[in-house]
């Protein structure tokens, strides 16, 4: 059986359009917010999207506990504080960042330098009884909100724990014409989390949701 | 008729495969080295890989001199000195850095941290009177040196001054299959170069020579 992933911050476009996406592939969700209303809500909002998904909402620690896994989809503002109140309930589970920390100057998106490397290993090192793994940041939310729309491009997976890394492929393969690129070690993350930058300054100048692929492997 | 180029630098393996790929082009290319011997050398090879291709070999200032238009192909470490000394004879050109700040760390690359913010922007500081691109980061050098070789990917430029970034374009464009994707301003460099890192630690895992594609646009 698929294990239940519980996705904080999932009242969010990107954590909301991931919820839905992940649902159709048949993982059990559940949207964690600060607000069990607002979880609710959001919950209800997908399954208008697509009825009959495995979708609720609860408040992050309920969402968190009741999981086998935990994504973090938060603003990276919130990260620190919102990942160290997870902490007991998330010992000895897989926790996926799918944080990039962007600023914006002059309309222009820049990566926020972090003091660990990237979020991922800000939470990694948050998180040490838990299994790290960093992925799924360079997804348009409006696109995966489309449940009709095709996907394209690959998910690039790093972490320092193989069984997370190997299960956060899948999760990426289980979204229909995307690939998991499994590329080794948690400070990798930061290349990935930065390409975030890189796509939004892109499709602002194309008026594009572009992602990227790796060609030639 | 083409500008010609000088690729200082131009007798490294990068180095050598862009000359190779853009004389092939149609680009007259010199080849600077802080050697004038080994630059010689290098056109050498080159012509021995390819015979008539117009490629020669000069002393770096005496490249860059002669050139229209220099690319930067050199080690991080030897780039604010070798970028110092070729002010005065850059003044007023193009000047395309191609450098990626790597450091190795048991088998990981790893981007060093430039305190401009890339390699790029510490040769635009360097260079006031120059007009700054970026780009060619992340191409094989392997590939760049086969000539039938089929490449594959996007060559992503950046840059502040709107020649600079056009003609660096073109000059993407001018090899076969490839597309040069403007991306704006040369504070998307440091993606680009950190870019590098991600991509050999790719190519390490899985014994490939990948790139890079932007899909959706």
């Amino acid at each position: 059986m698929a294990p239940t992933i519980a996705i904080i911050g999932g009242s969010g476009p990107e954590g909301r359009g991931l919820a839905l996406r992940f649902a159709i592939a048949g993982y059990p969700i559940i949207i964690g917010s600060r607000d069990a209303g607002r979880a609710s809500e959001a919950a209800q909002g997908l399954l208008e999207i697509r009825a009959g998904l495995p979708i609720t909402g609860a408040a992050n620690e309920d969402a968190a506990s009741q999981a086998d896994w935990t994504l973090l989809s938060v603003p990276y503002d919130g990260l620190e504080a919102t990942t160290l109140a997870l902490a007991p309930v998330l010992a000895g589970k897989i926790v996926t960042s799918v944080v990039a920390p962007l600023a914006f100057e002059a309309g222009t998106a820049h990566g926020v330098v972090v003091p660990q490397g990237s979020a991922a290993e800000l939470v990694a090192g948050l998180l040490p009884d838990s299994k790290i793994s960093s992925a799924f940041h360079n997804l348009s939310a409006r696109d995966l909100l489309k449940p009709d729309m095709e996907l394209e491009g690959d998910v690039i997976v790093c972490g320092n724990d193989d069984v997370a890394r190997g299960q956060t492929v899948e999760l990426a393969n289980s979204l229909k014409n995307l690939r998991g690129v499994d590329v080794g070690d948690l400070a990798n993350s930061r290349y990935i989390e930065d390409l975030t930058a890189l796509l939004l300054n892109v499709n602002k100048r194309y008026k594009a949701h572009s992602t990227i692929k790796l060609v030639g492997l």
